[in-house]
């Protein structure tokens, strides 16, 4: 592509989404809920988890296409903050407002922040999206190189509270269904043309399962006490790893972590944060 | 319900449904297909598992709720045969013709055969159902007892090939997002109304699972050579289970099966047979 600065700051095409109880649960089990978690995965007085977040606004990753050419197979999803404002509903529809709010120079490539806050069919605020890609081979057109510097650290104690949960074999064939069907997470061809021996799990599913660990170990598993969860995508999880999510509680609404792999204990979640209601 | 046996015979209200190749995935993740089985479960050249067909057809199996009364907690799925006459296509909208072709007097119970054509928008055949609903304590009303004696007996000798699948804690979470969200699959309180200690796996899923098994040994895998599944139900799977598929071949195009558990062997599929091409 070539780089455009324009754009920031500019509101890009909304994006309409319409859900039912049926997709929320088909997510819930795209990121490992099951027979324990039946509040997510079983209709009767549904709830939503906090991360499904990710689900109406994922297009907004994308909606840069009309505006500026990347190369998919360039792009990487480098970070991820959802805030939320109010429970998801259980169905409805939804529409996402994406916005370009920086373009950022980090020499080996361009760094794209994009907000996208989502609202209810009365116009209620109900969650804000906020994706950090990462266009390889865009950078170096004399751009700020953005903030940066080490943030969300851990405390140089041991974990607080440590959660380990072991995805499916088939994990990220599950997770697609609820959107994201980029073939480097189910075909071997992909995936070897992506750099990798085999599929790799989505950035977003081991962002949901670090999720429902913060939601079960600091919210009692209530979505209303989950306020904000920000991550880096550090490293890949292959389907079938467990995921380990090691938490300290840094303040009474505040909570820092980061996530490995039990099998190679690769760093694939760090410089993450997530806000609880105190 | 009061029997009217005037019923059989009758036609019953056509079923429409609409399905996309997300909906033949998740039914192939829902009866257990994986990583190992990407024919089924990513779209790229998408095939559709013979057992799909129940899909479309399933609420034929309860449509005679405006024609007779039964309460469906009194309800079991005792036999089911599905007969395809070409290949399912990854999408489309189907549509299905109920007929009732029999209500046996069991004593103990009504044996309701309904026979259900599925053919596409063009009107050609695509496959046929035949639904077995065993209506507990509407028997005795001085019917015909039906068929009965053994059929599909195994061979006197081991069998043939053996195939074990083992099912997720969350198997009968996934399978009912494919249209069959009956509580005792997923409730401990209905599963306890229903005289379980936990939910149950769905019949239908375990035809499923079954089915793989067929395709796999007999039809490398390939739906066109898979042309008919019959089984009774003779027992429960709880989700997590191992189902244990035996197979004996007993002609060019015959394979006569049963299926146990393998931490109960208990039988759970007996009576079973395959049709292939030979």
């Amino acid at each position: 592509m070539s780089i455009d600065l324009s754009i920031v700051g500019k509101r890009l095409e909304p994006i309409t989404h319409t859900y039912t109880e049926r997709d929320v649960m088909l997510y819930a089990l795209g990121i490992g809920a099951g027979t324990d978690e039946l509040p997510f995965t079983y209709e009767r007085d549904l709830k939503v988890l906090p991360t499904f977040g990710v689900i109406p606004a994922f297009p907004a990753m994308f909606s840069l296409g009309p505006v500026m050419q990347v190369n998919p197979m360039m792009v990487l999803h480098g970070e991820q903050r959802i805030e939320l404002y109010a429970p998801i509903p259980p169905r409805g529809t939804l529409t996402t407002i994406p916005t370009v709010r920086a373009i950022y120079d980090k020499t080996k490539g361009a760094l794209v922040i994009v907000d996208a806050e989502t609202v209810d069919d009365k116009g209620t605020r109900i969650f804000k999206n906020t994706f950090g890609t990462f266009a390889r081979g865009e950078g170096g057109f004399g751009g700020d190189r953005g903030p940066s510097g080490p943030r969300n650290v851990p405390p140089d104690r041991r974990p607080d509270a440590v959660v380990e949960m072991t995805t499916l074999p088939q994990q990220a064939l599950l997770y697609r269904l609820s959107g994201d069907m980029n073939p480097l997470h189910a075909d071997p061809d992909f995936a070897k043309m992506g750099g990798f021996d085999r599929p790799i799990l989505h950035g977003l599913c081991t962002f949901g399962h670090v999720g429902r660990a913060v939601l079960r170990t600091y919210c009692g598993n209530d979505p209303a006490r989950f306020k904000a969860l920000d991550v880096r995508f550090a490293g890949v999880v292959f389907p079938g790893e467990t995921i380990v999510t090691e938490m300290w509680k840094t303040g009474a609404s505040d909570v820092i972590l980061q996530a490995k792999t039990k099998e190679r204990g690769e760093v694939v979640i760090s410089a993450a944060a997530a806000t609880i209601a105190g």
